[in-house]
């Protein structure tokens, strides 16, 4: 169960842009001609006609870290600009910095310490935010820095940007993991980087409070969790994961909450992964998961 | 893959009532004083303080079809009586008499056929229900008559009342099997028996036309289906069973829909299936699945 | 997700006995002379000739923990002894004392401890062995001692001698949290209680070292994790709980083993949980659960 | 639930050869240079040192069906001959041309002849092979020729030497619907074209008759199928899907048999559909399932 290590020669690359002819070929005549091999490779397109490119490339390259500089410079110049794509170039031993926030749920933070811990997530916990005291002693154990910003109604904008202050440079992905507060569009964009949140899901859905509660009532068979990216309309972001766990007439509110958690917390665990692997693509209110 | 054949000694008793001292004991001092032996039996309250008793006892008894009718009356005289029971006992080798309503989907209702005809559903169908021609040669091959009754807004009484006349007293369940009309209380209450409707359900769910194309546009991740007990509140009746299949970016609004389809027949077989062996008790707009 | 808190007027009865008529009056007669009411009970009978008969009840008592040795020698002599039970009589509030075997895997083990100390399983976690050092830090932090006792091939029977005295009476459930020793038959009878072992499981079967590598050489599309009572033939005792992940062609070995651990670690929780509310029952080499 | 017309326009083409540079430039200049536009490709190597590269590109190209022949013959001399590739280019319109054979149970067969019929395969049944005589009917419905070649042990060779008299020339594929015969390296040599197979699976495995029975002795949770390619070594060949069902003690080896040959039908039907989408590429005794 040793985590391997990551391999300092391989890079990725994301690509997206309108479809047309030619762009598998300059792209990887691009790669071709630096020198670097394409390990892995997934590309899509939504429509045949008039429809948009979506490309992951897995590449390895000599001395990647060194040349990557130039090497998305390069790119940019030379075919990005030509086919107006958005491109993303990346060294895979580079961890993903990320910021934590949470409120009294401890059981998806856990998980994804827990996790980064053992070396299973390609992540570096800087921080954890929270607008509670009780989760900062079992932080601690982990060595990541606790801030407890309260969060009021009246005290939201100044919050907001102490969290932003504190934030600044220092992250490449906000996890929203259980964090009960709403973020503004406005935090959002001062922060400039994703933010991924975890929210429970039924089928059907149920709207307002008491979730589990509503679901018992209806006799609910799968209770589920979403993972999506955070837009300024809560819970309405592209989605990245979702799963279900199966209850019965059995299970009261407590164990439905208890299975519930269970699915947040893989789903959530899961959508950060596939992120900080460069495996998510936007398609407008979609997502691309190669 | 021989179905077994039913065994005619074999009995099934359903119970719910309001919970009290000694309910057990009496039902299974009745039992044994018939000679009727139990072979399993469920048993659950929901509430150990002013909770309802849900039962369902499985019992072998020697020629049980020629005492089942005084068995009922004994019973409801002698114990059902006394702690306010709704109760029924029926011979597990009598078949459910089951009448099929389809628009112009054939999945689910070529599904229940198939799996009829090889044994696997204790149903009987009597009869298949449709407001269109187009499955009338199909359902000719598996010899069960085919009552094309259109529908139209102005006509709906009409036909409803026909419908009914139709299956009057010849019927002990109404399956709908993807029958896109709302059926009126009126209906319901006239033909006097349980109703079980499929329909398709998101992680999370999208109102509206479409749902196939919302769900494609939303990037989700998992389509589900959900078996239920009809209501007047078409889509929103106690629910029986419900299951998801995974999906992709990859898949397009018509992979959706045939794994959308595929989900549908296979948990509305188990709903119906589930009912005809007695398993599903109402516990109001819930349901006890033992 | 407050843990709730256990009801210390719930007892549970397990009953295992041959077949015949009168044992669920004579079992719910006891019961209601005593004041206990039934909440919840599934009996099955495996065959209904000459097979065997198995129950579970839980029921509410008043001052259960004050009466419950009485009742427990009542129902031996009055019930038991008259159907040749085997039975259990348990308050439910009273948690399972365990013990957890490990060796350096940590991931079942670190589960287990996490899942009790939020109020997720019905134990008490009284000891962790391990035949290796490595965890003892970690352990450390959940305030359970930890007894580093080293197994060579030469020192086992006393490395077992030395377990065995180390648990003598404090525990009621082994679990072997990814142990990499066989336990002998003279242990197992040596500490009387059950133990509860994991190990990971695949369609088709891989024999031998390193299954992860056969399964990847295959092209395996599921791995699994097998929960079961530790039996002599070492992975092949009675099986409580199994499941499986997908994985595909892109997981590397590494890939596979950490869902493997996943799903490891989440079979292992689950048969515990079972264990410990009194779900399984053994039914020769196989169970019941309830 | 109408199936979509196949798009003439497109085509795939499947590539393994030995890693090394160059290899994406070389095949995406080639169909650039053709005036075709690649709509989807996944690309995986193996190892990126001395590994092996598999690709799979849908593309379309305008008046394909007419260009076919030409392209597949300049992509040889051009591109593969280069790089040491095998390939393979089909137009996606044309169906694949499936022989089925079977025995006695029907589920595999009806499922496969039914979900052809409704459009969701991309193949063409144009032949049924069975030992027995007991399907024949069954199959009539659905206007397949049906060919009765009984086997003994005696008549093996005469019966394979009929029926690849029967097929030649005629099928691209085989499929095994649950045909209890061995097929002979001999006989997978002169037919020459894949053949697929499904069968019962469990954790852990059960060898020998009477699968269910041993599973249901030992208490198994989960029953599956595996669909994998026949190599001479019977139901050892390169796996291409699997998956499992749930069980419980409830189930008798009736119920158990019915969930599995549900899941067999449903593996099987996965595993054709994806190898006639040209989805699945050998790698040595694995395979990649893009």
């Amino acid at each position: 169960m040793e985590a391997s290590l990551p391999d300092p020669e391989v890079g990725r690359l994301l690509v997206s842009c309108p479809d047309g002819p030619g762009i598998v070929a300059a792209i990887s005549g691009f790669l071709l001609a630096r020198g670097a091999n394409i390990v892995q490779s997934d590309q899509q397109t939504t429509d045949p006609v008039g429809g948009r490119f979506f490309l992951r490339i897995v590449f390895r390259m000599p001395e990647l870290t060194t040349w990557l500089p130039a090497l998305e410079e390069e790119f940019g110049a030379e075919v990005a600009e030509r086919f107006g794509m958005s491109f993303r170039m990346r060294a895979a031993s580079v961890p993903t910095r990320v910021a934590l926030f949470v409120s009294r749920y401890d059981h998806c933070l856990l998980d994804l310490l827990w996790r980064w811990r053992r070396g299973e997530l390609p992540i570096d916990v800087v921080q954890v935010v929270s607008n509670h005291p009780d989760l900062q002693k079992e932080v601690a154990t982990f060595d990541v820095p606790y801030a407890h910003i309260p969060v009021t109604r009246d005290t939201k904008p100044e919050a907001e940007r102490q969290q932003a202050e504190l934030l600044d440079g220092r992250v490449d992905l906000v996890v929203l993991a259980r964090y009960m507060q709403v973020l503004t569009g406005g935090f959002l964009e001062r922060i400039g980087v994703p933010a991924i949140n975890i929210h429970h899901s039924f089928l059907p859905a149920f709207a307002g409070a008491g979730p589990y509660e509503q679901a018992k009532t209806r006799g609910v068979k799968l209770v589920g969790a979403t993972a999506h990216y955070v837009t300024e309309d809560l819970d309405e972001g592209p989605i990245i994961e979702q799963d279900v766990a199966r209850i019965s007439h059995r299970d009261r509110v407590a164990d439905i909450t208890r299975r519930g958690a269970d699915v947040e917390r893989t789903v959530l665990a899961r959508a950060v992964r596939w992120h900080c692997e460069d495996r998510v693509l936007l398609d407008g209110h979609s997502t691309i998961v190669f």
